[in-house]
């Protein structure tokens, strides 16, 4: 397997090692002077590079990049290296990183021309409307929220202020959307849940009349769905940070600051508590709570409410130690076979 | 885990208990003209909501739930609380959501100025065509179909009639659909099937010429994709419901009135029977065929064929009551390798 | 299971049989007079068609098809029906099907009046950008690129010669795309990875700085998302072909000529060798690396880091033979279990 550097787009900018240092509010261990012409991952760095090291993971790197210089933490000793020493060198590192990228500039105010707006839509100072959005009768766009191409808001969307909707993203009618919130290309807010009576052999839909309901500081990632409450809202409540391609069933709720990772599925009604971890891939069942603070390892089937605090894993999803344990026995399962037929050979009474 | 009140938008309607059980066929219990401002799910009624109960989960929340009526089925008794009796309870409370909703105007009939319909192209009467929506040469829009904003429909496409294709659709070249079809935002419809020969260390794609055929009234979700046929068609049968972000890869083949859950995966040219049912997440190989009435569980890993009936489980996928027993052996490991590791003990010779 | 035939869009071409195995480079056994009017599947056939058999899987078809002709290998020795024999059935019944078909006539080269290309982009030779797409400033599309309906290219945006981007992509700005490559239809390529740090309750946004790179010759499905690195490029080498829904993180790297089947999830800074294969809805977690050729089974969870060549399976993933042992044991623990029970009760001293 080849490892070629993999470099950010090409910057001509330079930075002496102090300058670094004093933009971060960190200190030099090594040559002040030290020319800084790039930024790069510990493993992929160039001469020329700065770099950092927050993971131990890392470490072993400290000694064979090929950077100029690394940003770290306070408690990293002297190297041959030159390095600058701070309390949080990722947060470090992005600042030196934004110093080396070119400025991004903000879309213009105004609304496209090839935009489609209907005159009783309600767009706040500042706002940003790209080509091609289409924004239906009664919606409402809050004070500086850029509306990137082709984005669809539908009839009395309210969208609220500071938020970036990026390209293509739909907002069906009567969803609304708080402030700060972020949706990534080709998220679907408010399709209708997945809901059917049988009649004979047919399903015949059950109108969904609910609406989307996100607040403040949400992020929603690329082609993630969530749909609208069957007579109610699906609640996405403040700071939390749905990935791309989740799905989010019809009344289901999400606490505050949920981190829920890519291509989870959570089922209709489900109610999820503050500050619940989903990893990657796992999925909930409809019906069920999952308690503040919990946390779902990936790729989990969740199949009963989970309670505060608890960490599960596995599928059926249980306590993490639990799952451990029998994952571990469950290797050990041509051994245990083993042993009991030996153990049925020396029982056998004799032939 | 805070539980807020969820309310749908605002409404200004007010209805006299008797009015609403005229409205669905229910008779009243208790005080007839007891007002009715609102429409809630039990957990989240307040007083003047009327809500309702039909599964059995929420007996408990009858006698708690802050609503002024509630509406349920024939066999409840009478209550301290005012109830509207029905046959169908959910079916009775869609109504009388719907009275207290706006009304939605259905959009007007007439090809939106900014949308680009080929000359060629041939639209019913009645048909709506929504802003920067493309409909290129040869595709054919039935009778009272709504094409939504920015929705594309590729050469010699075909919809049918009464369907409703929401925004950024994408109907790829030659796919068909039938009428009353409901397609969600962001589906994508005739997408190449994911078909390569290796020759050397690459993969040369195989052309995929075949197309898409989907049934009449056929619901797919939000973001699914139905991908083309390699040289015949993928075909969804009438009557099946697809949720979100489900694959259907080239060649499959779905019976009617399938019911398949939201992120399940199918691979190439696997055939179902009539009525299947797939839960959520649930991943199928390719060429095999599930029969008529089979039901695979949620998140199960199908590798063989299913047969009519079959109701399977689990990873690999089996027979449900297989599937339950292992899981709780499964659960019962710890358990059974310490007995071994005793009977171990007692067999060996004396030292 | 009804099994109704599957026609490909009409045609009214015919052929005869030795026209074709002259087309195909093939030997005719049997009537090379023989009219074909028509391709199909060999279960699907009707007479007049032409199929082919390449599979073993089919074998027991080759009789029972209504197909007048069958394109098979040259080791198949004759039969009562017609046969053209050749090196390889498949790549000769594609020749075949492309004959049949309507010659798709390629798009036009130029721009549609209703895309808004910004002054700065650079447009190569022969370019076709299909309406409502949108090119922002300093991007630059390579010679013969089509460009679809409604695809966005953000600003700096790069697209190589001969690709073919198909309707409602979204490429955001600073990615960049190699020569001939496919993205289907709502496939976003540089949305931000998702990354936070965690402030007391909240998480709060670490910028995404980096780009997503693609190289030549790469395929990527319908809906699947490539986020951009945190400050690197998220890297998708050449000849790679990624299918429908499929997610990668941030930082990912994927070799040369991976298959990556759908609904894969790739987590964070994880990196593939060359000629990876990895089966539908598998997950990865981060941070770990799958060496040159290693093979990951269907919806395995692969926790830790697959050497060259490996073939792994299961959850979590291990060696397929370790993980095709337990699962049979599993299966057996029903047994095992009353085994153990047994062995207990032969060895508890007489009450």
């Amino acid at each position: 397997m080849t490892s070629t550097p993999r470099k950010n787009s090409g910057s001509v900018r330079s930075f002496r090692l102090e300058e670094i240092a004093a933009l971060v509010g960190g200190t030099v261990l090594g040559d002040p002077g030290t020319a800084i012409t790039g930024v790069s991952g510990i493993k992929e760095a160039v001469p020329g590079d700065i770099t950092f090291l927050s993971s131990p993971k890392y470490l072993p790197y400290l000694s064979q990049t090929a950077a100029s210089a690394v940003i770290t933490s306070k408690d990293v000793t002297a190297d041959a290296k030159p390095l600058v020493l701070t309390d949080n060198p990722s947060a470090a590192f992005t600042k030196v990183v934004q110093a080396f990228s070119e400025p991004v500039e903000p879309p213009q105010p105004g609304t496209h021309p090839t935009a489609v707006v209907h005159p009783t839509a309600r767009l706040g100072q500042g706002v940003s409307i790209g080509p091609h959005a289409v924004i239906e009768a009664g919606a409402e766009i809050g004070e500086r929220t850029v509306i990137g191409a082709g984005v669809y808001v539908g009839r009395q969307g309210r969208i609220g202020k500071d938020c970036r909707i990026d390209a293509h993203v739909c907002v069906r009618e009567r969803c609304s959307i708080g402030d700060r919130v972020i949706l990534h290309c080709g998220a679907v807010i408010g399709a209708d849940g997945f809901g059917y009576e049988r009649i004979g052999e047919a399903y015949v839909k059950i109108p969904q009349l609910g609406d989307v309901r996100i607040d403040d500081d949400v992020e929603i990632g690329a082609n993630a769905c969530v749909d609208r409450g069957r007579f109610q809202s699906t609640w996405i409540k403040s700071g939390a940070k749905i990935d791309n391609l989740v799905q989010i069933a019809h009344n289901v709720v999400i606490g505050e600051h949920a981190i829920i990772v890519a291509q989870v599925g959570i089922s209709g009604s489900t109610e999820l508590g503050k500050s619940v971890i989903i990893a990657g891939q796992a999925g909930l069942v409809g019906h069920i709570t999952v308690g503040d603070g919990a946390i779902i390892g990936a790729r989990s089937g969740v199949s009963k409410s989970v309670p505060d605090g608890a960490v599960v894993l596995g599928e059926p999803a249980r306590p993490i130690a639990e799952t451990k344990r029998i994952v571990a026995l469950t290797a050990r399962l041509p051994e245990i076979a083993k042993d009991v037929t030996e153990l049925k050979k020396k029982l056998e009474p004799p032939a």
